[in-house]
This record gives C-alpha cells, sequence and structure tokens, in this order.
C-alpha cells in the first residue's frame, strides 16, 4: 500500500465519456407521464425549455456518452479533482478502515454542481441560445451556472428563494462576480411573481415558476435545472468514472463502501453510479449508501409513486420517492438536501434494492464535519457532512471489529460560504426536528393518485 | 509546447528543503538592532518569544534548510499547490504572453499563511509548548495557525483587530471551527487591552502588543507571527521552489516577468527568491516585480531606513523600507497588504537593485480579479488582486508589441472570505484612496533616526 495522500491524475487520464446507468437497470425505470394526460412523456413536450441534445440525453439508451471536447476543455480547469486518503481523519478515529474522499469544492463554485452547468450552458450556446433562466436555494446551482455562462457568454439569470437572498448576501455577490444577475424571489418580473406578496419569503418552487415562465416567452431563452433529472445525473458521472481510476492509483481492488449524500440525487449518482455499474458487472462488491437529512427523509420515509417535480404542479410527474409535492421541511442549514423527492434513477435503484439509504441528524453531521476540518483542512458543505458523518460511524464500526474497509465518501462541496450555520453549531443555536408522522402523512395526502 | 492547463507535481517531486537567499546577496542584509542598545540583536534577545530551531533560521548562513517530515507530511495534504496556464485569462486578454499562475488558496486556510504555520507550530510542539498567541488583522494568518494547532494539538488564542472582528464574523467563525480561540483587540485580558476604552476599532499594532504581553507571562505558551521575519520567509520558499519545477514540466526554460503582491513580504519572497537565485546564477534572467497598493505603497514611496516593526517600538529595529511605524494607511479591502513597512529580506533586495516594485489602485485590481474569476474560476483574495493587475498591464503590453513573454504570477489566496469587498467594487461604493504627501512626510517623521 502506497504512503500517497492525494491521487491527482493527470489530465490526460480524465474520462472522456459519462455514463448512463439505464441500460445496465435489471428492469427499466418507469417512464416520466405528461401532467394532463398521464401518457409517457415525449421529447416534444420538453423543446420550449431544453436544448435537444440534452433531451436526447434525457432518454437515451446508449451507455456512455462522448463528453463534446468545449466541455472537456473547461473540465480540465479544475478535474480531475482529487481523490484524498483521510489518513489523519482515520488516525482521530483510531480506525482500521482506510478512507478516502472525492473532493468537488475544488471547482469554480464550489461544489459538483459546475459538471452539469458546462455541459448545459455548452448545449444552449451551439443553439444561439443567449440567457438561460434557473432557481437558486441554497445558491451553489446559481454560481455554477454563472460561471458556465460567463465562459460560453450567455447571460445567466438566477431567481434565488426570498428568505436565503435575505441571509446570505456572499451568494448573490458571489453570482454576481461571475456576470450572472440575481433576482429576489418572488419578483416583480414575472406575473406568478407578482402575485405574491413583495416580501414573501419564497421557496424553491416559487422560483421555478419564475424561471420557467420567463424561458417560455421567448425562443432565445432557456431554463436550466441543477438536480433530478437523467441528462443532470449523466454528467455528474464524471466524479465516480474518476473515482474508480484513482482507487486503482491507491492500489485498492476497490472499495467495500460508497457513500454519498441525497437531496435531488445528482451528487450521489454521479459518485455511485460507475461504482454500481461494477458492482452490476460482479467485478466489486460494495455496498452503496445514500445518506439524507431526517429532517427530509424521502428515501427513507417517503413513498415511491409518481409526484411533481415541483410545488405547483407543472412538471411533468415522475416516479420517485416522494414526500409529497408540497412538503416543506424544516430549514436545516442543508439547503441542497431540502427536496421533496429523489431523481428518478436513483429512487430506481433504491427500489429495486441495488443502492441502501438511511437518514441522520445535522448535529451528528456537523459535529463530523468539525472533526474533519481540523484533520483534513476543509470545511465540508453542510449536505457533504451528511456523508461524512455516516463514514464515521462506518469507520468507528470498523474499528469494533476490526476489519478493515474501503470506504469512498463524496465530499460534494466546501462550506466557506455557510459558515454561518458553523457559528450556529458552535454556540449551541442549532437544533434537530426530525419529520413527525403528522407532518409526513399530510404532505403524502396530495401525492396525485396515478 | 503541451496544451495542458495545470501542471500538478506528484506528492513525490514536492521540495524536501526551504531556500535561504542570505548567503546568495551580493552584500550581506544589514542586522536588525536591539531597540535599547541599537546594537546587534543576538539569539537570547528573540528566545522568550520563539522556539531555537526558529531563531536558528532566523540567523542561519545555510542555502538550504530540510523541511522535517512531520511538516512535509502536513504539507502534502495540499502541496504540492497548482501552477495553471491561464489559456482563457489570455484568450480574453487577447495576448500573446504565457501566463502561469502558482495558487496558494487551496490550502486550509485558502491561502500561503500555512506554509509557515505548520513549521512554527511544529518546532514549538517538540519543545513541549503548549499555546500559541498571535495577532491577526484580515484574518488569513490567524486562520493558518489555528488549523496548524489543531494537528498538533496546541491551543491557538488569536486576537483580532477590533474592526474585522466586527464586521467580519465569518472569518471568526473559521478560526473557531479550526479550534481557535478568538478575542476582540483591545480585549479586557491584557494589562495594555485594558488601558484602551473597550469599543476601540483597535489595530495591528494593538493586537501584536496584546498577543506578546500573554506570550511573556508563561513558559508554556510562546508567540507566532505570519510575516516580516527572515524564518516566514524561509518557510514560504516552497512555492517558487515548486513553481521552477513546474514551469519546466510546462516545458518552459524560465519566467520573463515572474509578479507578485507584497505587504509583508512573506509570499511574494516565498514566490520570487528561488527564482532570483536562478537569476543571481545566470541561469535565466527574469525581471521581478512587487506590487504594493498605492494606499500603502512601501517600497515605492517609502524610505530605506532602520524602523519599529510594530507600532508601539517593542521589537527590534529593522533596516526596511518604511512609511513610518505609526503610519495607519486608508482601509482598503487587501488588508494584508496594510502593512507599515517591508521584510528586511526583500527591503534588501529592492535596495541592492535586484527586484523592482510598482504600486496600484485597488479599482484596477478588483477589476482584473473579475476578469480573472470570469474566466479562470477563481475569486482572487484582494491581496492576489494586485499582482493579477500587474500581469494584465504586462500581458497587454505584449500584444501590442508582438512579444511572447512567460509570466508568472503569485495567486496567494481566493476571495471567498472578502465577498463583501467585491460587493463593494460591483456596486460602485470602492474608492481609490492614495496616499498625500503630506500623510507621508508626517509618518516619516516619527522614524527613529539610527
Amino acid at each position: 500500500m502506497t504512503d500517497q495522500i492525494r491521487f491527482v491524475l493527470p489530465e490526460s487520464d480524465m474520462p472522456t465519456h459519462w455514463y448512463n446507468i439505464v441500460p445496465d437497470f435489471p428492469t427499466p425505470p418507469p417512464p416520466p407521464l405528461h401532467p394532463g394526460t398521464h401518457q409517457p412523456v415525449g421529447p416534444d413536450d420538453l423543446a420550449p425549455l431544453f436544448p435537444p441534445e440534452l433531451i436526447a440525453q434525457e432518454v437515451t439508451s446508449e451507455r456512455f456518452v462522448e463528453i463534446p471536447e468545449p466541455v472537456r476543455d473547461v473540465y480540465r480547469q479544475y478535474r480531475p479533482s482529487p481523490l484524498v486518503r483521510a489518513r489523519r481523519w482515520e488516525q482521530r478515529l483510531g480506525t482500521s478502515a482506510r478512507i478516502y474522499y472525492k473532493y468537488e469544492g475544488v471547482s469554480p463554485a464550489g461544489s459538483h454542481k459546475t459538471n452539469t452547468s458546462v455541459p448545459q450552458v455548452y448545449y444552449n450556446a451551439i443553439h444561439g441560445i443567449t440567457r438561460l433562466t434557473t432557481e437558486t436555494g441554497a445558491g451553489q446551482w446559481g454560481t455554477a451556472l454563472a460561471y458556465a455562462c460567463s465562459l460560453f457568454g450567455l447571460e445567466c439569470e438566477v431567481w434565488q428563494v426570498g428568505a436565503s437572498f435575505d441571509t446570505k448576501p456572499q451568494r448573490r455577490t458571489l453570482i454576481e462576480v461571475f456576470g450572472g444577475k440575481v433576482h429576489r424571489s418572488p419578483s416583480r418580473l414575472t406575473e406568478f411573481g407578482r402575485s405574491l406578496p413583495e416580501d414573501h419569503t419564497g421557496s424553491l418552487g416559487i422560483a421555478i415558476s419564475e424561471a420557467v415562465e420567463v424561458a417560455a416567452q421567448d425562443e432565445t431563452i432557456k431554463y436550466a435545472l441543477g438536480s433530478v433529472l437523467n441528462h443532470v445525473l449523466l454528467h455528474q458521472t464524471i466524479i465516480g468514472e474518476e473515482a474508480l481510476k484513482q482507487l486503482a492509483l491507491a492500489g485498492e481492488d476497490g472499495a467495500d463502501l460508497v457513500i454519498g449524500c441525497a437531496g435531488g440525487g445528482s451528487n450521489f449518482a454521479g459518485l455511485t453510479f460507475p461504482f454500481l455499474r461494477e458492482k452490476l458487472a460482479g467485478h466489486q462488491s460494495p455496498r452503496i449508501l445514500a445518506v439524507e437529512p431526517a429532517s427530509c427523509p424521502t428515501l427513507t420515509r417517503g413513498e415511491y409513486r409518481y409526484d411533481f417535480g415541483d410545488t405547483g404542479g407543472m412538471t411533468p410527474l415522475m416516479k420517485m420517492y416522494t414526500l409529497g409535492h408540497d412538503f416543506v421541511p424544516s430549514p436545516i442549514h442543508a439547503g441542497g438536501l431540502r427536496y421533496h423527492a429523489m431523481a428518478p434513477l436513483v429512487s430506481h435503484a433504491v427500489h429495486e434494492g441495488l443502492i441502501e439509504a438511511t437518514a441522520l441528524h445535522q448535529s451528528e453531521c456537523f459535529d463530523s464535519a468539525i472533526e474533519f476540518a481540523r484533520t483534513e483542512g476543509i470545511v465540508p458543505a453542510p449536505e457533504s457532512s451528511h456523508a461524512l458523518a455516516q463514514a464515521r460511524r462506518a469507520a468507528l464500526e470498523a474499528a469494533e471489529n476490526g476489519t478493515e474497509p474501503v470506504i469512498v465518501v463524496g465530499l460534494s462541496g466546501h462550506g466557506l460560504l455557510e459558515l454561518g450555520a458553523y457559528d450556529s453549531y458552535l454556540n449551541g443555536r442549532l437544533e434537530d426536528d426530525p419529520l413527525s408522522d403528522e407532518d409526513l402523512q399530510a404532505a403524502l395526502a396530495n401525492v396525485p393518485v396515478i
């Protein structure tokens, strides 16, 4: 075993293809349905919002999709991202496990989101689109899209959830540094926004409605989404493809446990689907584990049913684990994990028993994150801290049992713009707020019956 | 010429020695003097504040000092730091120059400061020191020291300049995440602090006095400094040593222009002294250029004289370019460049004509920084933006003249905790405030006559 710490692939070894898991599933995932007709959605239904290549990727049955050269050319400004052996954290934990973290915080947006914002903007750019609209909650996605737009010369317009806009001015400034324009949502710029009071604190659902409304008005404007859909998950698989190569560089035969946090599912799928392919092919046999917050336990307490992707009920119906499309989770700090449902492909994998899921309280996650920062020198995003907390549990279990598992954990981003959350934790102002049975049943009651 | 972008040395190629420029200077630099006797300072004078290894490094005549294994073991958690070809920025500038930036923002503290905090803490740790005190202004140094202390099990106590403490809560939180304790300076914990009103906005000079007072009280407590002194500059030379190797990897024979921002001088010296060695040996012939803010123009408008390192006049007298030890620069956002003087070794190199200096206004620097962010995807620290602005000038000049210089620019850190400054710039609230002749003469009047 090498004593190397960081496994940095050379640029020339960066993967040239994204991986599409659909054809490798033992059973095909259920199709999305039109919200009116309940018939499977066709490419034409998506054409007003997305360029043809993204629609094709949404339904492709190819196992590998080539990454266009101009996209690879941006990727290599920060990729391959490092896979790091967490030696100091292992020592602090006294574990016999070998822990590797795949770190996406090196990207311009500080998270994995750039992996999909860059191809999304590229495909729009080659069709002459001049402006993209989107929503952002925690702000990572808006940042990633603004950066990608600045590279390809598109305007970027971001509707930021009002409460987030008011309390996180740094995130707005970062989007502006990258040339994006930020509106507090609900804004006065859309019909839907104007239908709400100006001082409304907003929601992701409202912000989506505003961004979609503007995109639908003009052929040169389109809309971009940062998670959930198949093409977004596809773009993120470069994470896992790199990790497989890097693990081999580290001298490991494979992983025993692969852990990622899961909100909409794109970061999780990006890291784990390539490992799942290897598992389905019998090349290695890792447990694959999604970690979600106890206050938004989509996979562990939701139902696997057709539901809307947005609160307003305008999107296609997708078969997925859901807490109900009008579920509003408690305001935990991991804003990226506060989505009411889970990407259809991740949901399918869980339903088929290929992937497991668990839910954790945020205080345990922050505790792990601080221990990680004090040993590995990286302040994790609150989202990523969920994966770290689960890795710690597994590492302590290994210490007790004297086993030596190889644990791969996804560190989806840094938390340097979320230090307010750390301040709350360090000063005892953080509360755990698990979902009650009553609230769960009330939210599920509104899932449409298909 | 390779089309590679990032030149990432393998861990095994990380330099094993720091470089000491003193024996290579054509003439020896003048010694520091005791503030009372005006005689050269001896090791005994420094013993109450620093451990023996650091005192030895302060006066060593060895050209190379071995980096202890436990320090290298921490370095490789984030080093070798990347040298990156700024291809997109070059395109945006339309320049024929080849621009490479050496990026220190990948460190746990987000700046080059960790390069010296780690060895400083290590040398204290092996002598049984249990606590270190320090001051911090902008906050990078306090962060770096807190991180290093967390690794070696020392307590870290940081006196943060009151105005900075009040307006930058994120920086304080980051220090706390790394386990450090932050006091607003002036504090009630020291005699000197109590002599001032509690709501005083503070200064670096006051914070230094408080940190030194606490360290002097107890044999198990020592003090740590983040710039100016020879041993600090020594530790930073790993930056330039790596850059030399990486430039060779990139297929370049050498640099034509090496640019760094200069506040206390440690980042600048760390990048440029190894290049200066190669220049003095006749192996390459780069111009070496220090960039400082027009509001604190130490090298360009200060005088080369013996002066104190602190405002209170408690440190040894050092021969350096100075604006006067009680000079208070205007509150520009690059807090790390607001020091009244310049490291004696950098000052000596400038005085001997080995290095040049120039001064820029901060608005030009922020303009360059935003252009850089929109192409290279990194938000630079306001300090680093001074080096970028000067690199842009050189790149545009090259475009005009049709020359193809190789420009190496030091990017000492990221600006993710300084987004408030970017917000000011983007929204027209930023003012340039060059130093007036009257203020300069008034400050210089208080430099002691030796």
